[in-house]
């Protein structure tokens, strides 16, 4: 069961198309193929997985951003099957699959992205995949020729989409936020996709995000690594680091403009950034196993890489996350993992370290007026901060994990990802 | 159950002798404080956990080596809490209990090196250690002036030491090697506990290596270092550093004399080496909630510290963990590993990766050849060796490691360490 994984509805996105198929990629019969076409008008910026072994689909998306200006007009993606290790038959195959969706929605060569998540190694069914393809492009060219088809655009369709991304997810992952400009809406809908191999730069899932802003391609660019710093950038689960993942902003243009020097460019930044963080910290909800939803926040530090380094290393390591998982108020493994952040001359005297609001430890030691009962009320909880003041300087960053527990054991054991 | 846990049995090694106790430190009774008296003919050598965090006996050691010259004559351990965390008072308290053990045995000041192992943020329990400190400071002096005592130098001594040490291990780790130097023996006799918290560069554990050999203290340091990296820096059990650890190598000076210049100085070598590596993969076999001892060996590096980066990237990986506990011959999950290590301008196109000796991922994806039965069969054995050829220069390195088992969790979820 995730952990408190409670999310306002989607608001669907103009000049954004969605066809969600089970093509058979994935054994059960569930959606396993997500077809989305974008608007003429719309702009996109992307980030990327830093593994070396990158798959055929991020080599493809990153040639085809860095050839073509940018310009892309539709998203394939397909759970159940990652295309990794599969040298060049894997590329080729996925150039294959986009330049039949290319074909099929009357799109220019090279403006389709492709995107896998699931199984890697193998490479992907050749057959099942471009039957899936015919139909998802089919169902977008019907909803668009006549009303009363099934609509690809609705909140239905966004819906599907998100399920159609899911691998160990158990719940689909969507969120919405809404910016008013002079009695116009500005939406900004996401998806996303866990739930394991999650660690820091854009090494991370699957995600989506779609608004209507009119948005030039540098400025979406910076707003989205802007926002991926604070959320993509800021979960681990465990500290594994997928081959395959990907965050992708769209704009599609139908709505009103955007840029920093609107007056409301940080209102806007704010929702963009609200999504994010949602969908990222949801991934961690719905984390393999997940029974505690965890924020790690470091302050005190000299920059924000350190504390980042803090909080990574308290929130991969196995012994606090097996405490955490068991309830337990163990100071000592988070000292341990502090300890062993490997921070340029860190002074251990000055530390604090507080559960909640509940001081633990602090220079001396173990925290005056600090007991065992108050350290297990604040590891009772299903959500718990950890606080760590390093004592050395102003910057703070937070980073959100998961417990380790039997299920991520039995998930990961039996799971072939 | 450890994986196959077999070591020769433990030589005696004169100038030294060891008295095990039942203090009480641990709950349940069983032996947790060691107390071992070197020869005046002793020289030491240490290295110690690199955490930021370090323990106050780890502290304490340091000092008095740096002042004192390297003059130790005796050693004492505790288990059941690592004094770490402590603040000032767990420094005093420490220097206290060297104290009182400097003047049970008539040993100069500073010349008592403390270890304590355990739980992390408790002060020692002061009335205890103490009266520990004398019971086996008495069993030394007796054994030393009445030769119908219980021995504190035979092989049983040995025994109760490697026994005393320990805090999650299931077995004691004690093993000896000789060489033979014109008619004399020289014996090398090492001790060892783990079995979590196991990560590199001497923040692994606690482990103590004696030789009667007769050894400047320069040259013993050499040795120390040299022996360990390739043993003790060489294994992870969950990529988690320990506030506490430390190895400790002493020369008592009462066999032949050993030096670089030496003729048998490389045999001398190779067996402390072989004391330390097989300590060190102990460690590993009997890791919490170990089903299976893996060996990653990493070749064609450019250096060894790139080998041993990858290596500990495989090896610290959860995902790859899991898949070796549930016998899955997870090749993709290989791949991710050695793709996120980090590595700067690693060419994915050239990496061949092995199961034992079935080649399973070659430049163009999975290996001709190779076949989901021929992986797992490899994967089925409890010794399983992934060989990485990184194929851009000559270095090579090996990281032992365990798998992630539902044990592993359940061992961290309910001990207080």
């Amino acid at each position: 069961m995730p952990v408190n994984l409670n999310l306002p509805a989607a608001l669907p996105v103009g000049g954004v198309e969605l066809a969600t198929v089970s093509a058979g990629v994935k054994p059960d019969g569930t959606a396993d193929l997500v077809l989305i076409k974008l608007a003429e008008t719309c702009n996109c910026a992307a980030v990327f997985t830093q593994n070396a072994f990158c798959a055929a689909p991020v080599t493809i998306c990153k040639k085809q951003l860095q050839s073509n200006g940018g310009l892309v007009r539709a998203l394939l993606i397909n759970s159940g099957n990652a295309n990794a290790g599969t040298g060049q038959a894997g590329i080729d195959m996925a150039e294959g699959h986009c330049d039949a969706v290319a074909s099929s929605l009357s799109l220019p060569r090279n403006s389709v992205l492709p995107f896998s998540t699931g199984v890697i190694g193998q490479l992907l069914p050749d057959d099942i995949m471009r039957a899936g393809i015919a139909k998802a492009a089919s169902a977008i060219k019907e909803s668009g020729a006549q009303s009363n088809a099934s609509s690809t655009s609705d909140r239905q369709a966004w819906e599907n989409a998100a399920r159609g991304i899911m691998t160990t997810d158990t719940q689909p992952k969507l969120t919405s936020q809404a910016v008013d400009i002079e009695g116009q809406q500005i939406t900004i809908t996401g998806m996303a996709k866990g739930a394991g191999m999650i660690q820091p730069n854009m090494a991370t899932m699957l995600s989506y995000v779609f608004t209507n802003a009119k948005i030039d391609v540098e400025h979406l660019d910076v707003a989205l690594r802007s926002a991926v710093d604070v959320s993509f950038n800021a979960i681990t689960v465990d500290s594994d680091t997928s081959t395959n993942d990907a965050t992708v902003l769209v704009a599609s243009g139908v709505g009103p403009s955007m840029d920093p020097a609107h007056a409301q460019w940080r209102e806007f930044m704010s929702a963009l950034t609200t999504v994010c963080v949602d969908l990222a910290q949801a991934i961690i909800r719905d984390a393999e196993g997940a029974t505690k939803f965890i924020t790690v926040r470091v302050e005190g530090g000299k920059d924000i890489a350190e504390c980042k380094r803090v909080g990574y290393s308290v929130a991969n390591s196995p012994l606090v996350k097996t405490a955490m998982f068991a309830s337990d108020a163990n100071v000592g493994r988070l000292l341990m993992a502090i300890g062993k952040a490997d921070v340029p001359s860190l002074d251990a005297s000055l530390i604090k370290v507080s559960l909640g609001d509940v001081v633990a430890f602090e220079a001396t030691g173990i925290a005056k007026g600090y007991t065992e009962e108050r350290g297990a009320a604040v590891m009772a909880q299903d959500e718990i901060e950890v606080v760590i003041d390093l004592a050395r300087g102003e910057a703070s960053a937070s980073i959100y994990t998961s417990d380790l527990s039997h299920d991520y054991v039995s998930i990961n054991a039996d799971y072939r990802s």
